[in-house]
């Protein structure tokens, strides 16, 4: 490590972390556009604009002068007048910096074209089913991320430093005990809810809904949401995705199918609750690292929040299905609220994660997890994968898949090498509901707020207890404070007992 | 000036200007979402991101080592290799070096802080008609401007340095000849015109126009003109421009006015045609300083050429008059192609440049260069100006404001120092009128292709002769080789009287 010729100074590093963030909002707006329009024809030359701009982002994240920052801030004499939030950026800062320096720069460069080159066969394969011409690029994956793993270094389970990548702290012995408990009380629920005579009827979401007024009710919800329209805008994509430039500026993109009119509007909130999160961090926060959500698992735990816990709750629709009515004049008039409250909240074993319904998809994600895990312990082989990915399904789901396209070759993950990131989905669902508790405890009855419209309140105090933060709480230290407890099923596992049980009549 | 300490290759500058184009692009990408529709809350933190990379730009462009590759690729021993193309990459990087390295960096921030606090300055004063609070930003302005021309050095006139900015080999003695003939030529036909009795019908132009039919119809035009939809798209904002990110990505901007049909006509095939100039620039200058227009009157030419000159001619609007006609059902029954073709030719003085018909828009200019002439030459004090104005549009179109705001103050160029750009303007109509010509000679009758809609040969011979030589010829060259001669304003005047005696029968 070397030091730099001036003397350190933080309003230089703060400087140089701004510098940074000035790039990654670049490349944001970069991705944004060239998802939601971009010409196809400039799209190759502006891959290399991309390319630049990360190659010299990368290059600040491990240069030298970060390294003498990092040595001259977590120094006694450096550290001894920082802040709390300081020490953190520090440390934000400093696992960067250790996990790229770790990789030999050869061995990155070459891995970046395996992955490039895999996410165009995995396409291809998912596309014709032909598992076999993905196999090797997996393969390689894989052992590429074993050698890393064992640059980087790990303690206990090899996945953990993986896990750690996406979710702070989060180990396979944990997770292990949290989905353990969780499917031991999903499964047999579903085994119920499937043998129940009272199965909603979901015919009437299958009309033909224009994309205008789809459109026209997605602004509406959003903007009861407390979305802010001025520090943000809703664009139109194949694949919905949110993302945060900087806390005045975080849009969100929804899908408009015409033949079903939840997936826009499911969509939108799922979205729009990824966007109040990064709408809402601290100013303090702006041009450092930790100006974004905590993790993938306390952003999914947002998203899912909004689109679930309050999108498909009863109070929800009590308040606007008559606006959905108002949209969609003669579309629902045999339908009640109650019916479409039900109808949003089919429970149906399926082969697609991202089709599944709320219950389900947490087995969608064990059964990826327990892969994974199987993987990096070495358990598994990537040639066992559709094998066991179909007996999985059988297992957990009752179905199998007819096709590797829609089984093993179905989410694009592992082809950009991406281990460690499906739990985050399940354990938003979990984060959400233990955090929901804890909104009850401090706002009471906030059904009646929902059954109001007056979504607001339940906003205001996501933002103090959560949003403000951004990546200044570790998820545990954050589900510590706004809980009382650390992470815990039970609270997702009791949600989904008393709602089902009551849709359906259990 | 140093020397790189790795041996210098042509390969090495080519990607090192390549990395310069990237943030090019990245910016201009930035600007374009700042004027489409970015929310306004996260502006403030997208400036500081464009300052950012700005910066980095900048001392890309006068780095040691841009001196080291400028001072290997112009010795005999570098430059020996070279061709044509390549010796012209480098000049134009050295052009950029030597004009950015003679201002010292602190004189150049405080120019900046200057240019961005008048530029606000100046749209308040321009608000309320108020000379005396924008006079004193002027002053400097234009004393600053002085200050560079003595540093940056100038031949005959000190203007001459501003023009060649804009215009690579104008002069002051040039434009003189050029604009004084256009002058003797233009304002007895226009007072010709305002006495003839054959003026023509101009009121179904304003009536109601759908914004919704009106962008159908520019999407329209622009598929005829030639422009790929798949190398570009059409936005709405309340100043139309055209931004060439890279050849495969070339955007417009129109602006939909309600109550004017013309409006957005004439604006969008306006950037329409800048844009047929940007998206078929030769591949092989993709990534080089020469990948753009080649000066801003050559661009300026291309616009007003599809505007004009083919946009408002008769056989355009014998051909899709019809195609008006029935984008908005009613509303121009009683009017003929004839009669449209009339309207949207209708000459008349007016005080506002950006509203001025094809023939008065030349005075309009003429009066900015010859105010931006006595300012540098010290003939005039920028105290003199609001006088100065009147009485050149008293002379020229025998009108005279009511006030500074729609007087002196209209342009917001000088508030940022953009003196010298003004002259190409009318530089564009001249180029245009003179390729015209030549055009002609090689096509043949070009009003029988633009009467059968055939406009794509139109845009081939453009590509062929012009568009795809970028910057890698100098705007005299192009015209010398297109049309045989240099600069000649009678193709112009010829052109405006045939046009204008006809329509005005005098």
């Amino acid at each position: 490590m070397t030091t730099l010729s001036r003397p350190i100074t933080w309003e230089q590093f703060k400087k140089y972390l701004k510098k940074m963030k000035s790039y990654e909002e670049a490349i944001g707006l970069i991705y944004w556009d060239m998802r939601t329009g971009a010409p196809k024809k400039g799209i190759e030359n502006r891959s290399e604009v991309v390319g630049e701009l990360s190659g010299e982002l990368f290059k600040m994240s491990v240069s030298d002068e970060m390294g003498a920052y990092i040595e001259h801030f977590t120094s006694p004499e450096g550290s001894k007048d920082l802040g709390d939030t300081d020490r953190r950026i520090v440390r934000e800062c400093q696992r960067e910096y250790d996990r790229s320096r770790k990789i030999p720069p050869d061995k990155y460069q070459a891995y970046v074209v395996l992955t490039s080159q895999a996410e165009a066969a995995w396409e291809d394969a998912k596309h014709s089913s032909d598992w076999d011409s993905f196999r090797p690029y997996l393969e390689k994956i894989v052992q590429t991320n074993l050698e890393f793993v064992e640059l980087w270094g790990y303690e206990g389970h090899k996945y953990n430093t993986l896990l750690d990548m996406y979710e702070p702290g989060m180990t396979v012995e944990k997770l292990d005990e949290v989905f353990g408990a969780l499917r031991a009380q999903v499964v047999p629920l579903l085994a119920e809810i499937q043998k129940s005579a009272h199965q909603p009827d979901t015919g009437f979401l299958k009309q033909t809904f224009e994309k205008e007024k789809q459109k026209r009710f997605s602004l509406y919800i959003l903007e009861q949401m407390g979305y802010d329209f001025e520090a943000g805008r809703l664009d139109e994509t194949v694949h919905p995705f949110a993302t945060g430039l900087n806390p005045g500026d975080v849009r969100i993109t929804t899908r408009y199918l015409t033949d079903d009119v939840n997936s826009a509007l499911f969509g939108t909130i799922h979205e729009g609750g990824h966007a109040l999160y990064e709408q809402n961090i601290s100013e303090e926060l702006l041009g450092t690292p930790l100006c974004t959500g905590t993790s993938m698992g306390i952003h999914e735990s947002q998203s899912r929040f909004w689109e679930n816990v309050i999108g498909r709750s009863r109070p929800f629709w009590s308040r606007y299905f008559g606006e959905v009515q108002k949209t969609y004049p003669g579309q629902f008039d045999d339908v009640t609220a109650e019916g479409f409250y039900r109808a949003t909240n089919e429970v149906k074993p399926s082969l697609i994660r991202i089709e599944a319904d709320e219950l389900t998809y947490n087995l969608h994600i064990m059964i990826r997890y327990e892969i994974e895990k199987a993987l990096f312990s070495g358990e598994a082989k990537v040639a066992d994968l559709p094998e066991l990915w179909n007996a999985k399904y059988r297992e957990y789901l009752g179905i199998e898949p007819s096709n590797n396209g829609e089984g093993v070759l179905q989410d694009v993950h592992w082809s950009g090498g991406a281990f460690g990131y499906f739990p985050s989905y399940a354990l938003g669902n979990m984060y959400a509901a233990q955090f929901t508790r804890a909104l009850q405890k401090d706002l009471g009855d906030i059904d009646a707020l929902v059954s109001e419209g007056n979504l607001l309140p339940i906003k205001a105090w996501l933002t103090d207890k959560i949003y403000k933060y951004g990546k200044s709480r570790t998820p545990n230290e954050l589900v510590l404070e706004v809980t009382g407890e650390e992470l815990n099923p039970q609270y997702l596992v009791d949600y989904l007992r008393t709602k089902y049980s009551d849709i359906y009549k259990l």
